[in-house]
């Protein structure tokens, strides 16, 4: 069994979690968020997302957050691009690098940007193409990877299928996300064997909500495959939409307590991944969903 | 990789669950647990513990709890007996199986049962030597397998010493537990590997609590070494006096759901688990533990 030496987290608290997150923090709490994260030993955070404030009114702060943050060199921020408007939006405010959304599931993309998995395919394309021109790079999702809320089951050839169109359009990374947390590890493994046929290991990431608690359990599955990226949200914040109840992005610091147990270097400190948590919990006024925080204490 | 193609799972909520809430149950709630859980599949539960009132209040109706039970065919019913005393009043009223209890630490037991290991062993001699004779069988528990709240690491060789010696003694099954939830895989692999020198896979039962959120991909490591004894609780009861704030066992809902998952069966029905998992949640007054049981709703 190979398991791989190093893997490199993907930090999604501060877009996914805070998407689901019920209330609206204050511009100020996010930057600070944020820049507490950076000096943690992440690499890769991603800041926000340049939706419509209209849709996501957590998030309807994208330009403030991106202008303020005080940024740590070697750390990439990111943001979530829906469309061209978003696009530009994140062109003004120096957005390393940008993420595309789109799902295995036409049952879910109709129902959650009203549009069919092609007519995003549409949509990315000219941001993909002056992406490139502009040397920024383009990270992939693939929500419904393991299941759908409204699909129910969601054969793996259809995510080979869209995280192959995505690669080829230019994505240099696609995170396949398990988006109502429903899958087990035989389901992990049937789609990523699925995955691996059409794209090389490196650039498939694991995105996995802990909604029935498998999160961990299905990572495990993931790395013994030879996947070396994971997302995961600090607190584990988020919640999702499709469980009432439920809890959202698996945790960051319960990633890293499994990682580390396995010998998997990060670079990242939990301790300080731990405190960032409880600065966050206190200002959403909720306890951190990650164990490990809860029992490490303050 | 060999997964077992089935596993069996040792409900303990009713013991190690309901000693760690800090609410005492009714004896009637009690029971009505034990006889839904009866009903799931499950067939093998352990149901109390015949200690002294005085140091466990929580599970002070030993005998009327094992006297009440509406018992179905194919169950077993099993207590953990701390002494002769436990031992004869198990006697009394018809307990299926024991189990006997000591830990890895000597640490650990001077603290929580004021005897070192090896006092224990003298403690256990008659009693399994008297079972015999009435062609009673006895589990044997090793507590602090991954770690002591007191001492720290716990060398597997420790863990493997005392695990022989409760087998050696006569002791069918070994469960090995992680008392204070801070194994990791690697952790896992070690220990086992150690066990599994002294004994045959087959006696081997792991015993995880999910302090960090580590118990099911701990889980996994063990199903890969060949392990087909899981102990969990239903709604993952109990907590954990070493960390506050942590949680419990590791829930039954859970594990099921990943062990279906993997193409395993248990023979036990999910969907009743769940059910009683409400039942017994809305009895102390707490949400579920269990993820599953959370994101399924009623």
């Amino acid at each position: 069994m190979l398991l791989p030496e190093q893997v490199k987290i993907v930090e999604v608290g501060p877009r996914d979690g805070l998407q689901n997150e019920s209330q609206i923090l204050a511009t100020a709490d996010k930057v600070a968020l944020i820049e507490k994260l950076s000096l943690t030993g992440l690499r890769y955070i991603e800041a926000t997302s340049f939706v419509a404030k209209k849709w996501i009114p957590q998030l309807g702060d994208a330009e403030e957050v991106m202008s303020a943050i005080k940024r740590t060199s070697g750390v990439t921020y990111s943001a979530l691009v829906p469309n061209w408007a978003g696009f530009e939006r994140s062109l003004l405010v120096h957005t390393d690098e940008i993420a595309v959304f789109t799902a295995a599931s036409d049952a879910f993309t109709q129902k959650n940007i009203n549009c069919s998995i092609d007519e995003c395919f549409e949509r990315f394309a000219p941001i993909l193409t002056a992406a490139k021109e502009k040397n920024i790079r383009v990270r992939g999702y693939v929500s419904c990877a393991l299941g759908c809320p409204y699909a129910g089951e969601i054969a793996p050839l259809a995510v080979a299928r869209v995280a192959k169109r995505l690669y080829d359009m230019g994505c240099y990374e696609i995170s396949l996300g398990d988006t109502i947390g429903v899958g087990t590890v035989n389901k992990v493994n049937a789609m990523l064997h699925a995955v691996m046929q059409v794209l090389p290991t490196e650039a498939i990431a694991v995105h996995f909500h802990d909604t029935y608690g498998q999160a961990l359990i299905n990572i495990y599955a993931a790395l013994q495959l030879g996947v070396q990226v994971i997302d995961s949200a600090v607190a584990g914040l988020g919640g999702c939409p499709y469980a009432k109840g439920a809890s959202g992005n698996v945790a960051t610091e319960d990633v890293l307590y499994a990682l580390h147990g396995l010998g998997i270097e990060t670079g990242i400190d939990l301790k300080k991944i731990i405190q960032v948590a409880h600065f966050i919990s206190d200002k959403l006024g909720k306890p951190p969903q990650s164990k490990v925080t809860r029992a490490w204490g303050v």
